[in-house]
């Protein structure tokens, strides 16, 4: 198994004398080390993919680790995480800032950069956040777009550069896969690269213990370019790369490897997968690999040679500033990158909001949503839309969207297909890249679908808004399968994600007003199908979903009872207070729709809102989660199962979720008349 | 477009002199006027697909409608579940007993069987519930790879028969359809047959708007065989079927169709696929099909021939019966089908508990599990078992449990490779085919992948045991990627799923021993990775998991604070309370394995567990949920965001989840010395 890598170690590279395999190396060297010194991690894929890196990097890749956010750079996504010793060995030998070996020696210890998956924010110049496997390669596709996007905005000069992949098995047998691949084939995002660690093992075993699948073949279907190398020898792949740039679609680039590569009795075996080698192996692997050198411990000329390939990203990112500098589009670019709303964009948002105060129109929030994107979408052009193909449903266009077509890559709308998980890694990987504020919609229920990557956006802190429509049993016949019952609690669960449940169109437009302002923290709108009457007709120029729960209706007299709800259901508790009234019970209204804001308000303005008398909540959802709310004696006006196939009212009827049914908690809780 | 449909309605078919068209119409001509009559669902499928349907009933289908679960019936998984009414016409025309012509008139409205979404358990027939796309299709391959294992048990005589799905474009363009078609291709299901509704349209417009592959090439690289012939030609689609027949590998049959063929102007646009006709289109379709009936009127010749399959089907039914009162495996095969454990079952595992309170291992939960499970399946030869390829992980393999491969399927174990979704989707089938207790392994966070089937577990009621390890920041190094810290409360939030976290040895059997009994739900167990000591000491033969909370500790004179907490946190309420004890404060302990257990217990043993005194609650988990138990003055000792890398002693510390920390908390909320 080492012909072709002693072969490649005659031959000296470009860079200098020093030869591809000793740069390679010393990336198996520094993680089998430090994976050893840190008794837990994953030494088999950097020591199987070290060629593959060497060949990528040493030849091709323009970053600068000096500007590790530089625009024009190239995107190296590594999608197989847990091989992150991998990216932590090139950082370091490539100089990053943050990557001293001292971090290298502190793999996985409490306080180190060194994470055991690389974390986007963490650790410099680590793109995406991967361990999920298929996530990077899916978000690499939304930065692939998004390169494509702006450079039809932008130009060569400006925006041209490759977005790279080192894939795994596992991220090629998830689902996720499928969606990103058939994506960015149709797309033909050809500075898509993929460099799939072929090595046949996954942890169970062999490969071949669960798929039988030709990997080119599927690739190919789906309209990419297919190719295979031997993954020790670099020329081989750098050929492939060279053949893969000169494409005109996305490129797999199967490098067959042997996992491993070095140790003496594990290579190519699941052993060395996940866990550290052993002092003996480490022994036999640094023999094998004529590598005669103490743990943490690079040579000069490795170093060296490594350092060129620094030393080139910066020559390119200061002749690209010396471009940007000359640019006629310079603001235009600098703004975009930055995401930056413009000056007037408060004030523009503000006025429509009066206008819907002023109007009261009865519309789903969905639709209200459609009418607020109408002012946004002209307002600023960062925004991004899309839906997973339920775009009338979601409401998600506006006029004068054009769609993103394969080739044409001015527009501003994306028809995601039906691909809920793809369309969600993809907007991460649009908002990672910077240039847009990307939105996608579905159905709040197919978030279920999601899941994997929304986590990633709010672990990340991207700006995401998610657009849910059809939010609960109100969606009426399409039945249990479609109608979210458990999904707010989910949502809600989730740190660093703002869940928004609006109530009417007012608060809609405040929603997304938070959510395009909430720069590290993704949104959730929570949307009807069904048209609800707007209760904020008096203007407020504040933002009154910013405090996340406010007193909507004031008690006339006194408060008796302290009415809580969220989006649809505010409508009927405006409607149980009317015949509370009647019962001489005096109720205040409390509108609840964002929990996260709720929460991170003073302690005083808390419990002023939630007051002192006793509370009933109501959300047609399930209970979890909303006792800290009403406390130990309040009661809950909400679902307690699946939902069920009818129209909306028939629905409300069967699951008791009524005015009439408010006014009955809330005559357990206090003498009514 | 006619021209084909044309033809065939010339050719009378060997049911009877009734064209194969006729019977396509009368689906046709129910789903329409059904929809319309709703005004909501979705006529574009079944009248696009009606043709093929026909052909697949008429000459294949082995049912027999007055047995719906006949055990050796086809299966017809229905994966594009929006053509809803496609199912409840077929039915309706073979004689279901549910499914009369008021049903049929009734579609979508409260109380009828007729759903928007097909739902199984509410509808005699319908094999598995159906609309998130790609869960039928991917349900199907647990089906089909349960007929080859119970074949394998026993024989061609009593299991021989098919698994027909129609899948839609959205079936096959969501991820999880990769993962179904790569598992089924690997494990050669021949018997598996997919009818792809190729009609070009998805909801936002062509299909050509967002996907580009070449969808038979895709499932050859699969391993499957990938037909293509017109839709609107039945008998090139009954060739088609008896060619799949013959094949060794699953087949992909994609029929291209026009989807609502016989609409005049709306037939082969997306207008056809989610909204009723209107009046003039159907009248318009009526002229085009020659379909001069009433609305839900049905001619006999045409009943006749749909009858006639009916029988066809009776009479299978009725021989297959005489095979299995004839054969020596009857009360074997009875058994695995009714899943019943073996009388002893209990007596062995409470045996095994009693073992366990004497030895007290201080082992991971997960490890507890993997001891109770060899019990468990050398008591029962019902349990399957599986993970998505973290076999050593998770721990879910046990001696002598032999893999299921491709051409054998004897085996008790399956190797669903790195596939969450699948795994789950594929366990719902084969505990809907019955034969089988499923039960799968990943970490828990990655039960985010998993999400859109184990919904469905619990909205159909199966009996799947998900294996969800790793189940807290407790896993360590590998961060926050794989720390799940939402999901106990996502899970919880779900309806119909019990979530056990166990405390030790103990409490992980009992867990056990509930989730295999809970014939009408699923269940997870959340397991550690870190070791955890058996506080159960005491035999007991009672299974106290299943009041879902008990007092684990009592006080020793009077109770001065409650601490509540589930599974590796157990422990970490048994050492505050020694703290606490040093410092004049007498704690009980209550361990919470299961909430949904508990909500169901008498509200008189619910006080009593919980007592009157202050609570604080302790999971290393979001406080989502919590303050249900520990009240509106209660602390609550969690994670507030995400996870971290770095070993695990070290994030409880960081993250203060510890018996100082409860210590603190118990102090704020009463007099400590």
């Amino acid at each position: 198994m080492l012909t072709s890598n002693s072969t490649t170690s005659q031959s000296a590279d470009a860079l200098g004398e020093t030869p591809l395999n000793d740069m390679a190396n010393a990336l198996r060297a520094l993680s089998m080390d430090a994976v050893e010194k840190a008794k837990s991690g994953h030494p088999g894929m950097p020591m199987g993919m070290a060629d593959v890196a060497t060949a990528l990097f040493s030849r091709f890749m323009k970053i600068d680790p000096s500007r590790p956010d530089w625009a024009d750079r190239d995107r190296f996504v590594l999608s197989a995480g847990h091989g992150s010793m991998l990216l932590y060995s090139i950082h370091h030998l490539l100089g990053y800032a943050d990557m001293g070996m001292d971090q290298i020696r502190s793999f996985r210890q409490p306080g180190a950069i060194t994470a055991g998956h690389p974390e986007h924010g963490h650790t410099l110049g680590v793109e995406t956040t991967t361990g999920p496997l298929g996530q990077g390669l899916t978000t690499a596709v939304g930065m692939a777009l998004a390169e494509r996007m702006l450079n039809a905005r932008f130009g060569d000069d400006l925006v041209d550069h490759h977005t790279y992949v080192i894939a795994g098995d596992g991220c090629l047998m998830e689902g996720i896969s499928q969606e990103a691949i058939d994506l960015a084939g149709h797309l033909k995002l050809s500075k898509l690269i993929v460099l799939w660690d072929d090595n046949g093992i996954s942890i169970d075993g062999r490969t071949s213990l669960s798929t039988s699948t030709d990997q080119l073949a599927r690739f190919a279907a789906a309209g990419w370019d297919a190719l295979s190398v031997d993954g020790h020898a670099p020329h081989a792949v750098i050929d492939a790369l060279a053949e893969a740039r000169d494409s005109d679609r996305p490129t797999l680039i199967a490098c067959r490897t042997t996992i491993g590569f070095g140790a003496p009795t594990k290579a190519g075996t699941e052993a060395v997968h996940g866990a550290p080698l052993g002092a003996a192996e480490i022994e036999g692997a640094r023999a094998r690999l004529g590598w005669n050198y103490p743990p943490f411990e690079v040579p000069d000329h490795v170093r060296a040679a490594w350092a060129g390939i620094a030393q080139r990203g910066r020559a390119a990112r200061e002749a690209w500033e010396g471009r940007l500098a000359a640019s006629p589009a310079r603001t235009a670019f600098t703004v975009a990158m930055d995401g930056e709303l413009p000056a007037d964009f408060d004030e523009k948002l503000v006025a429509y909001k009066k206008e819907l105060s002023a109007t009261a129109p009865s519309v789903a929030s969905r639709k209200a949503s459609e009418m607020v994107l109408g002012v946004v979408n002209a307002a600023t052009d960062l925004t991004l839309g899309g839906s997973a193909d339920l775009t009338h449903s979601n409401l998600t266009h506006t006029k004068g969207l054009v769609p993103v077509t394969p080739g044409n890559y001015a527009g501003r709308y994306l028809h995601y297909g039906i691909r809920e998980h793809a369309m969600a890694a993809v907007m991460n990987g649009l908002a990672l890249h910077r240039g847009f504020i990307p939105y996608g919609g579905t159905f709040m229920v197919f978030s279920d679908y999601a899941r994997g990557a929304m986590r990633l956006s709010a672990l990340m802190g991207q700006r995401v808004v998610y657009v849910l429509t059809h939010d609960s049993i109100g969606l009426g016949e399409d039945g249990p399968t479609h109608q979210p019952v458990e999904h707010l609690a989910m949502l809600r669960a989730t740190p660093n994600l703002n869940v928004f449940r609006p109530a009417d169109a007012v608060e809609t437009l405040e929603a997304w007003q938070l959510a395009l302002h909430a720069e590290g923290t993704p949104s959730v709108l929570a949307l009807s199908r069904q048209n609800l009457p707007t209760f904020r007709t008096k203007h407020a120029e504040e933002n009154l979903t910013g405090y996340g729960a406010y007193v909507a209706k004031k008690p006339k007299r006194r408060r008796d009872v302290t009415l809580l709800a969220t989006g649809s259901e505010v409508e009927i508790a405006f409607k149980a207070a009317e015949l509370l009234e009647a019962r001489g019970v005096d109720a205040a209204i409390v509108s609840m729709p964002c929990w996260e804001l709720f929460e991170k308000q003073s302690p005083d303005y808390r419990r002023a809102v939630l007051g002192t008398a006793p509370r009933v909540g109501i959300e047609a959802a399930a209970r979890l989660g909303w006792d800290r709310w009403i406390g130990e004696r309040g009661r809950f006006v909400g679902m307690t199962g699946f939902g069920a196939s009818a129209p909306a009212p028939a629905l409300y009827e069967q699951f008791n979720i009524t005015p009439e049914a408010v006014v009955d908690a809330t005559c357990e809780l206090l003498t009514c008349a």
